[in-house]
């Protein structure tokens, strides 16, 4: 059987069809469509189904099993999006008007850190763990929580938000309107707000050459390159960015002690060379000085969509 | 039926018989036999179990199931504590030592800080609640959470260190090796240790007055007692000190969003005087702009006791 996942973001919305072995075997990805209401974007997702289904040559009654995955806030059942501020969605009864439209399928909503994590807890990183984490490094810091070897949706069912735990009470500003939020530390946007700051005062620097004027061009990737290429103030401000991960890590740590915790985003693509210093560090702050094993994730960019078409399976 | 429970801290130990109502029915406290082997410490727990059961006119085989609640880690079984510093206990395998005394009784080990939050759930501020947190604010913080109903004991079983998570990184110094753990900023310690230093700054308040040069007077019952009488210097002590809660809070709160959260150790007592204005704070704090019901906790120093009372009747 097919599972049919949407993965809705602010730019972008991406249709999957995943199959039994969890594998993407169709998909099509659209624009957001900007300024619209909740029953307008149903039609909009009730089209993108039937022209996916079309191409893969199958009808929608193979597909009875659909989830959502948004970058927003739900209502405890999961049936109304509270807060989506990126798609402008604000107390949507976004499972009903789903349901208008698609009469014969099973809807399912989740979050989309959540939605990246069931997909890494059934068919990435944190396959078969009874405890996990996900920590996804990209523009914002997100992720999600595996318990007793099930999704955690949150006590209250509005999702996770780690990112917005505090790692520095009174630091930086953060965009939830609090100071010290670990996002504001351990994202890829800090990591890229560090670079431009560190080249600026280093115009000598291989990072700088390779901005050449246009500190706008730093970001993560680039800070990573050039402190893998042994550029010293690259691989100072790697190193800082290490030791604010790894000491957010030890802290969730302390406080869930998971068997595995799995590093996904932009930067869990840097894999053993993020990960490698993050195990030590990190097991040296942990109250026990040990930790769950440390992992990059391994869905990548599919995350939210495969999980989204899996959470779609488990209702 | 009746549950025995014992709760062992490095000053003493006490033992309780439980009923079904969850209340303690007869109860014993001696002092913890400092540089004891763990053989030994099971076989004074024994005499320890034997005059109780006859204080109450009880024969051993009327308590099958016996609990342990110590401040240490166990292993992921709960039959061995990896580490108790308080007792000098390492690696000991405290489960098989207890039942070669009580050969007819079932034995479960926990941590202080869950048994105390195993009570909350099942007798207390807990009770009912799918998921919930407590925080016990002593000597230390501690606390525990409840998800799905059930204590969570940590990921792998080492049970949860809140205290060291961090609020301030490369803040405060803790004891556990790390800068700017909670318990430096949350603890009733830290609430008195700022009463002390204000104190200094401010011969002429009510709290110095009250400590009559003794600054080592000044404890969190002080300065909450200052705080109610309406001296400036202990009020501002005091709203700094629910700040710093209020702040930890929401970043739980952000990851767990639990339905309850309960408010112990011996500041839980000041009751509304400190819960009232969490509420509030912790409220503001939080990404959702809202956090589940902020409560006193309700067992007071009971609540280890009883909870290691009942861990022995869930195995």
């Amino acid at each position: 059987m097919l599972h049919l996942g949407f993965d809705v973001g602010g730019t972008k919305v991406a249709a999957g069809l995943v199959d039994e072995d969890k594998r993407i075997v169709a998909r099509l990805s659209l624009a957001f469509p900007k300024g619209t209401d909740g029953a307008s974007f149903a039609a909009y997702l009730r089209r993108m189904a039937d022209e996916l289904c079309r191409e893969a040559g199958i009808s929608e009654g193979d597909v009875p099993l659909i989830g959502i995955g948004l970058p927003g806030t739900l209502d405890a059942s999961r049936r109304t999006v509270l807060h989506a501020h990126n798609l402008g969605f604000h107390n949507i009864p976004l499972a009903e008007l789903l349901s208008e439209v698609f009469p014969h399928a099973g809807i399912s909503l989740l979050n989309d850190a959540d939605a990246a994590t069931l997909a890494e807890l059934k068919a990435g990183a944190l396959q078969g763990c009874r405890s996990g984490l996900l920590l996804t490094l990209g523009t914002g810091l997100g992720g999600g929580i595996v318990s007793g070897g099930e999704l955690f949706y949150g006590g209250q069912g509005r999702g996770v938000e780690l990112g917005h735990m505090l790692l520095h009470k009174d630091g930086r500003r953060c965009t939830c309107g609090q100071r010290g939020c670990a996002e504001r530390y351990c994202s890829a946007t800090a990591l890229a707000l560090a670079g431009r700051r560190a080249a600026k005062r280093a115009p000598e620097s291989l990072l700088a050459g390779r901005a050449a004027g246009r500190p706008e061009k730093i970001d993560a990737r680039l800070v990573t390159d050039c402190a893998k290429a042994g550029d010293p103030v690259a691989l100072a401000v790697f190193d800082t960015y290490v030791d604010e991960l790894a000491a957010f890590i030890s802290s969730l740590v302390n406080l869930l002690d998971p068997e595995v915790i799995a590093i996904g985003g932009g930067l869990g693509q840097s894999g053993e060379f993020l990960c490698a210093p993050l195990r030590q560090r990190a097991a040296e702050k942990c109250f026990y000085k040990s930790c769950g094993r440390i992992v990059p994730a391994q869905l990548g960019n599919d995350a939210g969509l495969i999980g989204a078409a899996l959470a779609g399976s488990l209702i």
